[in-house]
C-alpha cells in the first residue's frame, strides 16, 4: 500500500526548497513534549503527537509533565491492545482505530502514538497489556485493521516500538541478541504488515538495542529493511528519549527526535545537529530527507495549503464512541473454563450475589504509563453488575484483599525511566481481616445456593510501562484467598481483570474462570453481560497461559530482564511455537476460549488456487444459543530441512452462527505469506514445499487435519 | 387514576392484622437516613427511598451523611426539572422519568424523591433549578408524564414538596399567607394532577407552614384536599426533619417520618409515638391507617410475597440512559435572541473560536443539595464544543472570571439546614487579570472575524437547596465582563448555564443569547450541537425572565424570604399572570424560545364538542430547516365577576415540521379544567361562561385570537 502520493511529494519538495536550516531543524525534533516546531511563514504547522493506544492522553503543559486540569480533555477509554486482539475480529480492531483516529483528530492531534504491536515474548513484560499477541499473524491482522481505522481521520498511526521492545527492564540500555530468523519470523512481520498492508504513516523507534545496535541508529532496521525491503515512505519518530547520539541517528532513517526532557534546544537533533552540519560532520542532505518525509506525511494528512479545507474534523467523548468501546469489549472477554454449566448466571433465579475482590471495585484507565487515559467514564465490574442486575438481585461486595493503589499522574513519565519499584508490602493483619470477611460471606452464600463471584487479577501497579513484573504469581495474596474461597464455595466463579497471564495453581479446582483484559470504558458492562448470558462470550486468548513462569521459553531457554544483555535464545519458539513443538503443557492454550454454545467442524477441503491456499470447512452451531466462534488455521511447514515450529497461525475468521446454523467457511491464505519462512541456511526467505493444515478452536484443540502440497 | 387496587388493599389488610405495634412503628419512621424498618418475619422489606430528581444519589452510610465511596453508585445525571420543563415535550418528561425509575430500581430503591413540582414564585428560590415552571398547567403536564415514567419500573415517584415550598430562606419555620384562590389555582393544581392523572404513589410533606399550619400537620392539606377531594391513596412522607411534633402529625395523613438526624428511636414517629399511644394520647388506628397505606404502595410495587417475582429489575449507568439524557437536553436549550443570523455558527467556515467564562469549563452534577448526583460522566460546554468541533477549529479558552467552587458532599445535608452563606468575596486583582485577558482575546478574535462565545451563568453555589439567592444579578462580576466583551466583540454570543433567571442589563446590546439549564450528563453536547446548528433549538422558557427583581410580583406585591411570615399578596398573579395582566415589560416572556427556522400560524377554529374545547389551527414551517415549535393555547376567562389574569396557559403541543411543511393542529382542552377557576365569592370552584382564546409562540407573541362561549 503506497500512502504517500506523487502530489504529496511534489508539495513536500516545493516546501523543502524554501526552508532554512533552522526551520528544518525545528521540524525534526521536539519543541514541546508532544510537538515539533512549525514554519508559520510557509503555512507549515507544528506536528502534534500524543499518546496513546487506548485513548488520547490528557493535555499536558508544553514543557512539563503536568496536566492542564480542565474538562475538555476527557476522552473515550478504549479497550487495550490485548483486549482488541482477544476479539480476533479485525472489524472491531478497525472500529477501535476509527474511534481513536476521530478522537485524536478531535483533540487536534496529527499523530497518535499507537498501535503497540510488539510481540509478547514473556508474560512479565510491563507493557504486555498494550501489546496484542505472542503471534505475528494475529498481531499483524489486528494491527493493520487498527491502523487503517485510525488513518481514516487524517491522523497518522504510529506503529510502535520498532523493534523488539519486549521488556521494560533496562529498556533504555538493554541489548537483545536475536537471530535473524526470529527477527524475520517473529519480531518484524507485524511491522512489515503495518507498513505494507496497513499503510502506517509513521513508526516509533524503540529504546532498546538489537544485536548491539541502537534501534534509533540502525541502518539495517531503519534503512535496509523498513525502507529498502518494505518500501516505507512515512517517517520514524524516536521513542521519547530513545535517541542517544546525534550523528548515528542523523545518518539513518530516524526522522524526528522526541524526548522526555524539556531542554528542547539541546536535543540531539536540535543545536547539536546544526553544529554537526556546520562542522561538516553530518550532511544537510540527511536533514532534508527527514524533513521531506515529515512534509510528505503532513500533506497526506491534509495539513498543508489548500488541502487543509479537506481535512477530517474528528470528534471525541461521544456516546457513539462509548458504544464502539462496548462492542469491542463484548467480544474480547474470554471464557476460560465453565464446568457444570455454572455460567451464565441465571439472573431471574438469582436473589443475592456475592462479589469478592478489589478489582471488582476498581477502574484502570488512570494508570499504566503512557497509555494512561483521562476517561470521560469507566464502568467497573461492580458497577456493571449492579447496573445490569438492577434492584432484584442484592449484591454484597467484599474487598477480600487489599490492592494498594498509587496515584499516577503525568510525572510518571520521568520517574518511570528510573525504573522505580513501588511499595508492595502487604499489611498482613488487614489482609487477614479482609480475607476472613470474604471467606465467611462466601461460605454463607454457598450454603444458601447463592452465587459467589471473585473479581481479581492485576492492575497498573503491575501492568505498567517502565517496569516488568517480578513474577507471574497473583499479587496481594490472591492465590491464598482463592484457595480459601474455593474451600468455602466450590462453585465460586473466578473472574480476572489483567493485562497479562498469571499462574493459576488452583485452576484444577475451579469450575468457572473468566478473563477480561483492561477493557475500556464499558468493560464492566461487557463483563456483566457475559456473566449473565446477555452476551455469549467469543473472545479467544491471543497468548498462551503457561502453567508457570519456568515453562516460558524466554525464561527457560532464553533470558529476560537480566542485565544489559538479553539473549533471545528461544529463537522463533515464542509462545505456543515453544509449547506445541516441545510438548510443554499449558494452563490455557493460545486461541482458547469457550462459548455458551458448541461448534462442530466438518469437511475440510484444502486447495491451491492462483497463488492462494483455500482452506474450506463447515462449522455448525450445535447448541441452543446464537454464538460466535473463531476457526483458526495453522500450518506446520514441512520439507524445509531446518527445525520448524509444528504449528503456526496463518489465518482465522470470526464467525457468527445462530443456534443450529451451519455454514461453509473458506479461509484464503496468501500462498507466499503462508509458506514463507526464513532459511538459516540461505540467509534469506524461502518457501516451504508442503505443509500440514490444522483447523481448530485453539492451537491445541485441532478439529480438522489436512495437507497442502 | 386509581393506583392502589383491591388486591393491594387485601394484602395490606392481611399483613396489617398480623403486625405488632412495634413493627408498625418501625414501618413509619426512618431507621436509616433513607429507609424504614422492615418486618422480616412477614416478608415485609424496609422501604428504601433516595434522592433525587436528577439521578439517584450516591449511596450514603445508613446513619451518617457520608458517602460509601465505591464505583458502583455512579449513575446517569439527568437534566434538571427546569430543563425537562423547558422542552415542553411530555414525551421527554416521560422518558426522563423512565430512566430515573429504571435507575432507582436498579439501585435497589423503592421510592425516588421526585419530581419537584413546586411553583416558581420568585427567581431567587434556591431550588428553582429542580422545579419546573411558574405555571401550574405546564408543571402538571410535565410532572404527570414524568411520574408515569418513573412508576413503570415498580418504583414510587414522590411528588414534592406538598405544598408551596417556594423559598428556602427559613424553610423550616416560614409561615406563608396564601389565599385560597392562589392555593387552588397556582400552588395545588400540579399536585392534584400528579395524584389524579399521574397516579403518584407518594407525596412529600413540605417543611414550611401554610396559613399558620405546618404542612406535615395540616388536616386540610393532607386529609381534606389530598385524600378527600383528590382521592389520593398512596402515602405521604415528611421532608427530612419536617415533622416537628408527634400528635399533630400522627393524627393527620402524614404517614412516614424521615429526618436528617440519626437518633432514629427518638423520631417523633418512633418512641414518642409509641408512648403517646400507650398513654392514650394518640389512637393506634391512626398508626394503622399509615401502615396500611405504606403496605398498599409496597404491594403495588410488587414488594410483597409472590408478587416480588414480577417486579421490574431496573438498570443504571447505561449508554441508553445517557442517550435519553441527550435527547432531553437537545430540546431544552432555549435560543433567547438571535440577531443578524449569528447563530448557528458555521463550523466549516470557522478556524478559531474563543470561549470565555468559567461555566464553560465546569460541571454541575456535583452540587445543588439533595439533587446532587455522582455522575458516571458529565460533558461540560467546553468538552461538548471541543468534542463536536474536532481538530479543525482551534478553541481558545479564557476563564474570564473567577467562580469559586466549594466542594459539596453529603455533609451538606446537615449544614444546609443552618442556612449558611458561603464565602463570596472576589479577589479583585485576580478578577481584573482574568477579565483583561479575556477581553483582549475577544478583541483580537473579533478583529479577525473569528467568533467569540461567552459561557457564564450560575452554579450550585447559587442554585442551591437550603439557601435562596440574594439577588438576580449575575455573580462573579460577569455583568461588567459581558459589557467589556460586547465592547470588544459586538457579535459575541452569550450562553448561560443556570437554574434560574438573571438580570441582563446588557441585553439590548447583545445579538445572540442562548440559555441552558443544568442539563444532565450530555448537556455540553446538546449545547454544542445547538450552537453549531446540528440541533435546531426548540426549548421554550417555562418561566418569565423579568427585567429586574423589583418587577417580580413576589417582591413588588408580596414578600419573599423576609422573616418568619411571608405574604403571598400577589395572589394568583404569579409570573406571567402578573406581567401580562399588569402590562409589566419583561426581558423574555414565558413560553419564549426561537428557532433557526420560522413558523407561521393560520386558520384558528375553536369549538366546544362533548365537554371539550377543540382549538384547531395550522402551523407552517416557512424556513429552510426542519424544526420543532410549541404552539401555546392561552385562555382569558371572562364573565366571572372577579379580577382574573388576562392570560392563562391551558394547553400546548410540541410539533416537528420539515422545512416548508404545513400541518393542522388541534389542541383539545378538557372543558372543566380549562374554564375552572376558584371563586372568591363562592369559596368554591366555578366555571367561566366564556373566554378569549389566544394561540401563540409565547405568552406575549400571540399569533391567533378567538373565543370560546
Amino acid at each position: 500500500m503506497t500512502v504517500i502520493t506523487e502530489t504529496n511529494m511534489t508539495t513536500a519538495r516545493d516546501l523543502l526548497a524554501q526552508l532554512t536550516l533552522d526551520e528544518k531543524i525545528g521540524m525534526i525534533h521536539g519543541s514541546g513534549l508532544f510537538r515539533t516546531e512549525g514554519v508559520p511563514r510557509l503555512g507549515i504547522p507544528p506536528l502534534r503527537m500524543d499518546d496513546g493506544p487506548m485513548g488520547v492522553r490528557a493535555e499536558l503543559r508544553n514543557d512539563e509533565w503536568k496536566p492542564l486540569y480542565n474538562t475538555r480533555d476527557h476522552v473515550t477509554y478504549l479497550p487495550s491492545g490485548s483486549a482488541v486482539a482477544s476479539t480476533w475480529n479485525p472489524d472491531l480492531a478497525r472500529a477501535t482505530g476509527e474511534v481513536l483516529g476521530q478522537e485524536a483528530r478531535g483533540r487536534g492531534k496529527d499523530v497518535i502514538l499507537g498501535p503497540s504491536i510488539n510481540i509478547k515474548r514473556s508474560p512479565l513484560c510491563g507493557r504486555n497489556f498494550e501489546y496484542m499477541s505472542e503471534d505475528p499473524t494475529l498481531t499483524a491482522a489486528m494491527g493493520v485493521a487498527y491502523i487503517q481505522g485510525v488513518q481514516e481521520s487524517d491522523v497518522a498511526a504510529c506503529a510502535k516500538h520498532y523493534a523488539a521492545n519486549s521488556q521494560e527492564t533496562d529498556r533504555l540500555d538493554v541489548d537483545e541478541t536475536i537471530s535473524e530468523r526470529a527477527l524475520r519470523e517473529i519480531y518484524l512481520p507485524a511491522f512489515e504488515e503495518a507498513v505494507r498492508d496497513g499503510g502506517a504513516l509513521s513508526l516509533m523507534g524503540a529504546y532498546n538495542l538489537v544485536n548491539g545496535e541502537q534501534c534509533c541508529e540502525s541502518k539495517k532496521l531503519l534503512d535496509d529493511v523498513l525502507r529498502g525491503e518494505w518500501g516505507f515512505d512515512g517517517f520514524v519518530v524516536s521513542d521519547w528519549s530513545a535517541v542517544k547520539r546525534t550523528k548515528p541517528s542523523a545518518e539513518v532513517g530516524l526522522d524526528v527526535e522526541m524526548s522526555v526532557t524539556s531542554n528542547f534546544d539541546e536535543y540531539y537533533f536540535a543545536n547539536p545537529l546544526k553544529e554537526a552540519i556546520e562542522a561538516g560532520e553530518v550532511s544537510e542532505a540527511d536533514v532534508d530527507r527527514k524533513v521531506f518525509r515529515v512534509l510528505c506525511v503532513m500533506d497526506a494528512l491534509h495539513m498543508l495549503g489548500d488541502a487543509r479545507a479537506r481535512r477530517q474534523a474528528g470528534a471525541y467523548a461521544t456516546i457513539a464512541h462509548a458504544q464502539t468501546a462496548l462492542d469491542v469489549a463484548r467480544e474480547s472477554v474470554v471464557l476460560l473454563k465453565n464446568e457444570s454449566g455454572l455460567l451464565p448466571l441465571d439472573e431471574h433465579a438469582m436473589r443475592r450475589l456475592l462479589v469478592v475482590g478489589a478489582n471488582a471495585d476498581r477502574i484502570h484507565s488512570n494508570g499504566g504509563g503512557s497509555a494512561i487515559v483521562k476517561a470521560l467514564h469507566e464502568v467497573s465490574p461492580l458497577l456493571g453488575l449492579n447496573g445490569q442486575l438492577g434492584g432484584n438481585v442484592e449484591i454484597t461486595y467484599a474487598q477480600g484483599y487489599d490492592a494498594k493503589q498509587v496515584a499516577q499522574d503525568a510525572s510518571w513519565q520521568e520517574e518511570s525511566l528510573e525504573n522505580s519499584v513501588g511499595e508492595r508490602v502487604d499489611d498482613s493483619e488487614r489482609a487477614r481481616a479482609l480475607r476472613g470477611e470474604a471467606v465467611a460471606l462466601a461460605r454463607e452464600f454457598a450454603a444458601c445456593g447463592d452465587p459467589v463471584l471473585f473479581v481479581g487479577g492485576l492492575d497498573h501497579e503491575h501492568d505498567l510501562e517502565g517496569r516488568d513484573r517480578e513474577g507471574m504469581v497473583l499479587p496481594y495474596g490472591q492465590d491464598a484467598l482463592i484457595e480459601e474461597l474455593l474451600d468455602a464455595a466450590p462453585d465460586a466463579i473466578l473472574v480476572f481483570v489483567a493485562g497479562s497471564p498469571v499462574e493459576m495453581p488452583w485452576e484444577p479446582r475451579a469450575k468457572a474462570i473468566v478473563w477480561s483484559w483492561y477493557n475500556g470504558c464499558e468493560g464492566g458492562t461487557a463483563l456483566a453481560e457475559t456473566l449473565l448470558g446477555r452476551v455469549n462470550p467469543s473472545g479467544r486468548l491471543p497468548e498462551s497461559f503457561p502453567l508457570s513462569l519456568a515453562d516460558c521459553p524466554a525464561h527457560s531457554v532464553g533470558t529476560f530482564g537480566s542485565g544489559l544483555h538479553v539473549d533471545y535464545a528461544e529463537d522463533v519458539y515464542v509462545g505456543y511455537r515453544h509449547y506445541e513443538t516441545r510438548g510443554v503443557p499449558v494452563r490455557f492454550p493460545f486461541g482458547h476460549g469457550l462459548s455458551y454454545t458448541d461448534f462442530v467442524y466438518d469437511d475440510l477441503d484444502v486447495r491451491r488456487v492462483d497463488g492462494a491456499i483455500r482452506v474450506g470447512f463447515t462449522v455448525t452451531n450445535t447448541g441452543v444459543r446464537a454464538g460466535k466462534t473463531v476457526p483458526q488455521v495453522y500450518l506446520g511447514l514441512e520439507g524445509v530441512g531446518e527445525d520448524r515450529p509444528v504449528k503456526e497461525l496463518k489465518g482465522f475468521v470470526k464467525v457468527s452462527l445462530e443456534a443450529g446454523e451451519s455454514r461453509r467457511i473458506v479461509v484464503t491464505l496468501d500462498e507466499g505469506k503462508a509458506l514463507r519462512y526464513w532459511s538459516n541456511a540461505a540467509g534469506a526467505y524461502a518457501s516451504a514445499p508442503e505443509a500440514g493444515v490444522m483447523v481448530g478452536e485453539s492451537v491445541r484443540d485441532i478439529r480438522l487435519l489436512g495437507r497442502v502440497a
